[in-house]
């Protein structure tokens, strides 16, 4: 009987997962595509995609299936590590202080706001505190994209947003890194606070130090390898081992991955290794996104309580944010564009709720409610931010 | 308590994943380095790097764990989609009488020798019948892996030895079936025979004429797609969903990804869809080898009886399998080449032996004996096949 229950493993197993991928790829394209047409973000399309074929309409993806969950945790890995590769020390460095000030208020503003709904809410106070957390974080790739269609990476706006994200991004995984060892049970205590935010950044600086270091060696390496794949295996080995260091160091696997990007970006084999990597990202992050589409119980909209923090969470979420633009005091930059630019919490957003709910901090009624705000934002952040950007070129062309 | 597990799942697994992909990719990539400057092809060190982190020495990787099992199973589907998209149907079909001469003859002569050691050696009749069928597969995974790496899929040997062991996956399922139900106690029918052998060249007939019809509205769909990842997700779609068919339908899951490549072969999009498969490949198919290797428990080949057993099924396998190649009379094909390219048992074989030994038709003895088989010919073969493939080409770049 255990020998059927072996070939079972052999032969089952992978049709569940094959016709689950089917579903899963076949959704989320259809999604992207519909949100495409309709001059949206696609994962917006993919998140409504999971959606429609998770718990809440056809219930054709289960999404607590562990293996579905694995891989969804390699996307997210790999999804973490391209955002490295894709970003930019020195352009980080060069706005500097604009930058900083917007980030910094970017993350308090949302944070304070958060917190307060919660509270105004009667959430006990670890629940609030990750909630807030989850408000902080800005999505990269959503603003990098509609600056890029609009024709303003490179003019100031573009600048300080792209430089305030990718700030915004480090200390994401700070903060993400301070709410999981507070998921799992550390009291909060500011000692244990000051060692895990120390922890965090020893990581994130000791990792790009030591990573620099090491890329001669590692470049060197991959030249002398002969054997199909060797770039791609090498840069895999080298970020699931800096992610597996990271978590046991007690800070974030997405940091480890982060920063394993982030150093590599700096070689001549960037272009190379994102490349590689993106049918490798392309393969796993779909079925993340669908997942966390699929996680969603419409149900739960038509409890009130749940329909009030939704709207409140996401007014907090797009208000905190409009704000941190006007802390670029000291340019002359379109200060609420710079704001709105920041609003779309994509991707990011949805890593922390999910391991919120995973580590039991957030309720399922919260978890909702975070993942509502972080749809809504991500929706309405590039249409208030392309909005406001095509009535300034408007003026100036009038002037 | 549903969120522990869930933090469980979220949390320590990818980390254990994480691990066990790090010393994988570590192991295949040593493994493969150094097999290519002994000018072996790199599969064999990987499968060495498998025995040195496997169960036989450091014991680094348990090869039962299921995840494994299922991230090798989906490198091998990706493996025969990729040797479908490498391969010319027009060619395959030209070659096919010859290819049925050798994949019959490659059945019938290793059968034959197989049974005639197990008698020679005392063991009942029934079990003597089991394990010869074993003797009678070959794994289109490993023979595809050499002939690629040699530059021979796409010549005459390759083609033969291609058409044939596709041959042998359509009649191991029948085979399979019969030994099945044999240890089942079912007696043999000669219906249900022809039913399964009907549903296997149906589904690849069928396969090819269904999915060369589906190819211009697959293109014209791929086209009007925008978003990233457009065609190797809709690549996947279309491998996974002829996998899912093909074993649906009674077939061997790999017919139906290496169909699925073949159909696509035939489109302009073919160099695109297979630069953007490598990397996935490269992700999943370590894994495969490197748990083969891993499997091997050396220790047992201490006990007499079993060493003898395991010689004499190996010589048998080999020898048996080199015949076959000269049933490809009528071509100018190295003719010992296709008997080698016939030899691995890989994949397939394990499986025929696990079944045995859970209907308790083989002994363990036996089945140890048949898994030995299984491994050796699975190593001999490609190295014998290279050994030849590199001495031909070194007379022909005399001559």
């Amino acid at each position: 009987m255990d020998y059927l229950v072996a070939t079972n493993v052999v032969h089952s197993q992978p049709q569940e997962l094959l016709a689950n991928l089917i579903i899963i790829y076949f959704a989320s394209k259809v999604g992207a595509e519909l949100a495409f047409h309709l001059k949206q973000p696609p994962v917006l399309g993919e998140l409504a995609a999971g959606l429609v074929v998770g718990v809440s309409c056809l219930q054709w993806i289960n999404p607590d299936q562990p293996i579905l969950k694995l891989l969804a945790q390699v996307g997210v890995i790999l999804l973490l590590f391209e955002t490295g590769l894709e970003s930019n020390i020195q352009s980080l460095i060069k706005v500097g202080f604009q930058a900083i000030g917007v980030a910094l208020t970017g993350m308090i503003v949302p944070f304070i706001f958060g917190y307060a709904v919660m509270k105004w809410m009667g959430y006990p106070e670890l629940t609030s505190i990750f909630a807030a957390a989850c408000m902080t974080v800005t999505s990269m790739g959503f603003t990098a994209k509609v600056l890029t269609e609009l024709g303003y990476l490179n003019r100031l706006e573009g600048n300080i947003v792209l430089a305030a994200a990718i700030l915004d991004d480090i200390l994401g995984v700070v903060i993400l890194s301070v709410i999981s060892s507070l998921g799992k049970g550390t009291s909060l205590n500011y000692l244990n606070l000051l060692g895990i935010i120390g922890t965090s950044i020893g990581f994130l600086v000791g990792g790009i130090v030591v990573g620099n270091l090491l890329m001669p060696l590692f470049i060197r390496l991959v030249r002398l390898l002969h054997t199909r794949g060797e770039l791609l295996t090498a840069s895999l080995i080298f970020c699931f081992s800096f992610t597996y260091l990271a978590e046991q160091l007690g800070s974030a696997a997405i940091i480890g991955a982060f920063v394993a990007g982030l150093v590599l970006a700096t070689t001549d084999k960037r272009d190379e290794v994102e490349s590689r990597l993106h049918p490798v990202t392309d393969f796993f992050l779909p079925v993340f996104f669908i997942i966390v589409g699929a996680e969603i119980n419409l149900a739960l909209l038509g409890n009130q309580q749940v329909l009030i923090l939704s709207v409140g969470l996401t007014l907090a979420a797009v208000i905190g944010k409009a704000i941190c633009g006007y802390a670029a005091f000291k340019t002359q930059a379109n200060k609420l564009a710079v704001g709105m630019g920041m609003v779309a919490r994509g991707e990011v957003g949805l890593v922390f709720a999910t391991i919120g709910l995973g580590t039991g901090v957030l309720t399922k009624t919260v978890h909702f409610a975070v993942v509502v705000m972080v749809i809504f934002t991500t929706f309405l952040g590039p249409l208030l931010l392309s909005f406001i950007l095509k009535r300034q070129q408007l003026s100036e062309s009038d002037s």
